[in-house]
């Protein structure tokens, strides 16, 4: 094993150069213009509290795991930074060709911001499990992909701007949970997989993090900002107060459990995404983030005790569960509410309704075939490096001059 | 003990259940109308800041217990969104009454979560002796009554709406005090109500936290903001100084004790949250400051050995000498502040000063008899559950499977 | 060394007393006046954000010591809240005198707090080793010394008043460490300057926080505030990329190493402040935040082993590296910059370059000079009481009622 982990150690930060070598020159055409309409410099605070939610946030949510605190805030950090930078770049070309129009560089940075949030929530599948080389090259493609999947859905199934970058839980959690079914799963005797209560006080401490800045996330872009705040708000207060109740209803004793408040906290805010700026009642929004708890915690029994061992996958953080599921009942929702205001206009609802699932299943199904592909490559011998062993280590990719302790 | 334990169990997310389908059917009615005048969109960062600092830094700063830290979080995540909601249908239904003029929705939002300060701050007193049931039935009981209190201080004592929300302080230390006083003391070789290097260290985080963001806590729904933000700023700088000040020189050795830094940092900001947008000079904001400060660690010294003990009264966190006695100084400054400015102005003065002592007056004893009440109520034999060897326990109310122990 | 140390003590909150009572004295003549130009009051929340970085990240960002977390968090409370009361003063004297123009409060209070992170960053180099008696009397040396350096640069050197703020991390670096040169070495065998596996979490938590809020410190006082936001976002993304890819190539074994990580992020931030606002090509941002990381990580070997040993330098947090070196690197940055764009424009381009390059050593020499002189009267008898064996040691200041132990 030796030789080939040095090898491998020794090629990333020669990726890495290659890389940001390829950012530096692309960026060399970037030129600082005018501000865009849909953010102009007065949104920068919210612009702020995305950008403080997905850096620190999600490096806060995903220290589950008792011994990998250090990659996941470092290589959270690295993988954004990489992504936005490439993001920014792809946006730019599109504005050169005129496939986009030009929205000034914060949005462009915001909307990188956003589409690397579907990067992060795959990472939290295959967290701990993918080495630093599989992780940068699944950003990049991922991204790309991503990119694709908008442009689709942007050209051929009307959908508009603000709405196809809200498909990042969605795409983010299928094409995680793809590339995640291609690794072995870890060894169920392995302990190092599970949590201790600091690392569950951290990583609640993320939750309710994410959980204020999240009416942020979906209303930097929208059209109607305010209503996208306040359905959103009230979306995750009645999926906090669910995931409460049902934690206790469904484990024994009635205690609760800190993996269910941990992700169903926000699974209004994933439900909401999609209608949270067109939504007038609030009593929707409240439904919404109570079924969106409900599917989050009911999914998390059915998957962790039926679908997951037979399908053998294996979720680190329960992206599948936190994100994936909410976000299908948020697209659904969408179509429905669609539906009962166009009733009336019914000359073209059926084509207008079969744009907007199309736009769902092709989000789906990009995201499973493109995450099957990638895991594929991902576990060819040249990348695949992390024996099973050594999952979930911190100490694979750091120093630890503190333990005084032999590798 | 075990049946009883297990009804209680069984009846916290039937109850919980019950509230949010009640909030969901009322909130049939809300609306989401045009903005408000106090606080229109671009208010959002401050709000945002708000709510930041009471979802997540109060979540922080009541981490003193040991072993209460998943509880002192979850809980407070809880009973916010439980008490905003709650709290945005009453103003709901004053506005269709027509006793509260509309200021829109995020006003809405924001008066709520102010007012749930005011619970926060009762739970701080019971923070580990009242089970999950009590405090939830507390919460609404609380908020129904703060709600009365200020439409009293409005209708009666005309005080305007900022000011009276601000009487949270007062309110919610007062409230608890009584609640508290209703209960058992724990039993003083039970060491689990005292706090570690670890809890210490992150509750004082969490005082920098509330520290920072309590301007925008002030000034949020005050006429003249910048006044208020950098009154406060300089009260707050004034009571951090004399907090490290004091707290030398009353301990033995002149060694800081952290409680007293924990506490007395953030008098300031609650001293001057009644005067905050009316002063022009700092220097009376810096000398109330000053005051809030001494008045919090003198108090801390004379109530732990002096007046708790007979009175029987156990306070987790020292709400009393944290937010009710500053927030009484802060009350009598404003009477003395009010009388200097309008003395000139004799004709009607005498009236205006008892307006303004009758509204203290008024909050000071609806909290304690209310309190005192409520608390009462929580102890009948149908909701008092935990015992006293169970108090500040998060395995009473949280699974464990890392420590693989029975409970 | 007991009476000395208990004298010590007891001067401590006396000092503290006098100062601030002079503060409220001074502040008689303080009045909340209109709004200034730089900063009306739509900034609070960029403000805010600065004010947030300050306080709390500094604060978390020290935490670098196993034993000294408590005294990291809270004397960085200390010193910023005495500084900013403080420099207001001094402001407002200027004002008073017509030397400098009336800004508003909130801008005063701003610049107070930018000016602060000079002392900030001087106390990383002193951590653990100074006392508070020297750390206050540092604090408001240093102060007052970096308003004269800026008031130098301001009246001779033609430097604007944004870019003469910006010299803080360069003055506060090397003040810091030439301060740190006059006292004693800490023993090589004393382990209690080493970093735990948790205190390397949070301080890691730490950089991630500062990272995020970079931009809005750079840009706060800006002109074009959102050339200097974009500029910063890059430069801080590629130092943070370069970081991880020099951590592992510098580093035997191919491991990344906290330390690296933990300063060089933050390179760019710091290398692009006197130019974000002024770069319209986000590439040459891109290519100093490489250059920055680069400075960053080989000056950390090189000083760690080759200079500061024979200089007998002890820099805890590593300033000279994280803050100084990238500074002195944007400063050429600037004056490469400044040729390039005024090449044509000859008549006065070397009057100008001398400037320039006037500033930067103005302000260089005067910290080291002012450093030293400082340091050695820190070192009197009077004032030098710690003694080395009781270094890096939060018992020394904070009651441990926890522990049990005696001290």
């Amino acid at each position: 094993m030796s030789s080939n982990y040095l090898n491998f150690r020794n090629s990333v930060p020669w990726l890495i150069l290659l890389l940001e070598a390829l950012f530096i020159i692309s960026s060399y055409f970037l030129f600082l213009g005018p501000d865009g309409q849909l953010l102009p410099y007065d949104s920068y605070p919210e612009f702020q509290d995305v950008n403080h939610m997905v850096i620190f946030g999600f490096g806060f949510f995903l220290m589950v795991l008792r011994r990998y605190g250090f990659s996941s805030t470092g290589f959270n950090l690295l993988i954004i930074v990489f992504g936005v930078q490439c993001s920014v770049l792809i946006e730019d070309l599109l504005i050169f060709f005129h496939l986009e129009e030009n929205g000034g560089f914060l949005e462009s940075v915001a909307k990188a911001i956003i589409s690397m949030t579907a990067v992060i929530i795959s990472t939290g599948a295959v967290l701990g499990k993918i080495n630093l080389l599989q992780l940068i090259v699944m950003t990049l493609v991922e991204l790309i992909v991503f990119y694709v999947s908008r442009w689709i859905n942007k050209t051929f199934l009307k959908v508009d701007d603000h709405l196809s970058l809200m498909h990042v839980h969605l795409f983010g959690a299928y094409f995680g949970l793809a590339v995640t079914s291609c690794f072995p799963e870890p060894s169920p005797r392995l302990d190092k997989n599970e949590s201790t209560p600091k690392s569950d006080l951290l990583s609640m401490l993320g939750s309710v993090f994410l959980w204020v800045f999240w009416p942020s996330f979906n209303s930097l872009l929208a059209q109607s900002k305010i209503k996208a705040v306040l359905n959103t708000y009230f979306a995750l207060a009645v999926s906090a107060v669910t995931a409460f109740m049902l934690s206790a209803l469904t484990s024994k004793d009635g205690k609760f459990r800190m993996t269910h408040i941990h992700s169903a906290v926000l699974a209004g805010g994933v439900t909401i995404s999609y209608t949270a700026q067109s939504i007038s009642h609030p009593w929707i929004a409240m439904i919404l983030g109570l079924l969106g708890s409900v599917i989050t915690i009911l999914g998390s029994h059915c998957l962790q005790s039926c679908l997951n061992p037979p399908l053998k996958i294996h979720d680190t953080s329960g992206v599948h569960f936190t994100f994936g599921l909410p976000a299908v009942l948020g697209a659904l929702a969408q179509v429905v509410l669609f539906v009962i205001r166009e009733w009336t206009n019914s000359s073209s609802l059926d084509y207008l309704v079969l744009l907007h699932v199309g736009a769902f299943c092709q989000t789906i199904s990009v995201a499973l075939i493109t995450g099957f592909i990638t895991g594929s490559v991902l576990n060819i011998r040249l990348l695949k490096i992390i024996p099973v062993s050594k999952y979930f280590e911190d100490q694979f990719y750091w120093e630890f001059p503190h333990l005084a302790v032999g590798f």
